[in-house]
């Protein structure tokens, strides 16, 4: 199979075409009709060995390669639209890339999002995806947090770096199967927020996804508001699966506060915004709980509640230490 | 130095402001206004070991995978206006980082181009780059060539391949040093046709960038458009360094069919545009050559005038042969 029959092969299984796209995969480049509002654009790379194993299952490859893009247009309150691929890969081999591809659609469908362009080459297994979304209104910045906001997270935090530690045989396997697979299915394939940022656009007042830990992306949020913030560790929503495949409270406590890989919401939001986002919640079946407040302080700081240190981040850092 | 510190510091060389850049790099994504007219968007990487050697000037990297990506708006006859990059290096070399964003820069300014996204990660070296241009009016794609079509190429082909052959010695080296450093230089340096290909957009019926080689993208131009094309070899621009290094008529002709890694446009236009795109060629001091013409036959058959045997295609092909 030649370059060009393996980029045919994937347009086929990915390119789920939108009225707003005029030319898709095929020509130089794609031509797409914005419309009405602005864009939003980010590109996220991950590389074999760093961000996955080399055995992992190329249909969850082909679903988080995806979701941790869709997720950043999420934390910018943007609809998904477009993406590019760009795909680097020792050899061809079609049934690694029909897996890569199912595991891709499965998700691309459920937002409406249309592959328009892609590049492939030969070298170490690697995927960038660069995603294109439209906002109508308003802009959701990890710089809007304001004093006095509350603090809330969606979903539960926690489940993929357990389900890492599960992988890595860093946890003891005591606990029943559903519950170990559950986690490891949270890092597989982790659940872009993309109706929760939507709706966030109008209500909240800052946002960032949680890819790198839940601390070190709250840091990431107030720095860029220039504000501190306290959060309750008791508040912080875990999932009954990580309660028992994690019994022990530090363990955790660490898993939730730097695992990362969650790619849930951290948000911001006034107070008088408490009533439409437990709506919200509850209309969406996503869980968003708040779990402490914006306050003033050295930008960046996070204290918890009844500590008397702050809170240190120690979360992904891809050239740090970890 | 950790990743947001390199983050930081390529956005500080490379985000010459645009104001339709609404948010660049540093929060989840990047917010843009489109404004009028339709969106044009590519994605192309390099790797190491693949599409650049391990000792190439990072500079001249910077340079080029930016250049490509232009390449393919210019194609369509799009005007740039943001790009996102997604790079993969083993460690952090502030060094190399320098150089690299001077090169980028270097070319970005020429085309008003903001660097509004990028993502790092530690890994075997390459580089992703998504570029995003507009069109106001009309669509320059591969399908629109129309039998009776004059058949053109910009600047002069074969150059590139002609430098890549000298680099790795296949070339006798007998040549003057400033002769053999301006092919290199074409092919570390390609100058995409962004003027070129904004000119087009109103005057040509199709186009492809040469980046494959010659005979291979015309033969994507022609299977896009259903038609044939016969091409004058002596028609074919050379340039007058490609003439002094490689004397041997056969070897020169190899090159500039099947070399690649112009980034030259090739394109169709109706007869009547002849005067326009010489007059346009004149102004702009980019040579546009015609080397032949679109006719009906077998979709993709390339012919050359007065031999019995159609031209074969032997371009680049990251999965097959080469």
């Amino acid at each position: 199979m030649t370059e060009f029959e393996l980029i045919r092969q994937l347009a086929e299984g990915l390119d789920d075409r939108r009225d707003d796209t005029l030319v898709g995969i095929g020509d130089d480049a794609a031509i797409v009709r914005p419309g009405e509002g602005d864009l939003v654009t980010a590109v996220d790379s991950m590389v074999e060995g760093v961000h996955f194993f080399p055995d992992c299952d190329p249909a969850d490859l082909g679903w988080k390669a995806l979701a941790v893009n869709l997720s950043d247009l999420a934390a910018m309150g943007a609809q998904p639209r477009w993406a590019l691929l760009a795909l680097t890969l020792p050899q061809v081999d079609q049934q690694w890339l029909r897996r890569f591809v199912t595991g891709w659609r499965e998700l691309a469908q459920t937002v409406g999002l249309q592959l328009i362009g892609g590049d492939t080459c030969r070298g170490p297994r690697a995927v960038s995806v660069t995603v294109i979304g439209s906002v109508l209104s308003g802009r959701l910045l990890r710089s809007g947090a304001r004093i006095g906001d509350d603090l809330y997270v969606s979903g539960y935090i926690g489940d993929a770096a357990a389900g890492l530690a599960l992988l890595q045989q860093r946890l003891a396997q005591q606990a029943r199967e559903a519950e170990r697979c559950h986690l490891i299915s949270r890092l597989h394939r982790p659940q872009p927020r993309t109706a929760t940022g939507l709706f966030l656009a109008d209500h909240a007042s800052a946002a960032i996804d949680v890819s790198d830990g839940l601390l070190a992306d709250l840091g990431h949020l107030l720095r860029a508001s220039g504000a501190a913030a306290t959060i309750d560790l008791d508040a912080l929503p875990v999932s009954d699966p990580l309660k028992t495949v994690v019994p022990d409270d530090a363990t955790r406590e660490r898993l939730i506060l730097n695992g990362g890989d969650d790619y849930e919401l951290l948000f911001c939001a006034a107070p008088n915004q408490r009533a439409v986002i437990a709506s919200h919640a509850e209309i969406s079946s996503v869980p968003l709980t708040r779990i402490g407040r914006v306050h003033a302080g050295e930008p960046g700081l996070v204290r918890a509640e009844g500590r008397s240190q702050p809170l240190l981040a120690q979360g992904w850092d891809h050239f740090g230490e970890c």
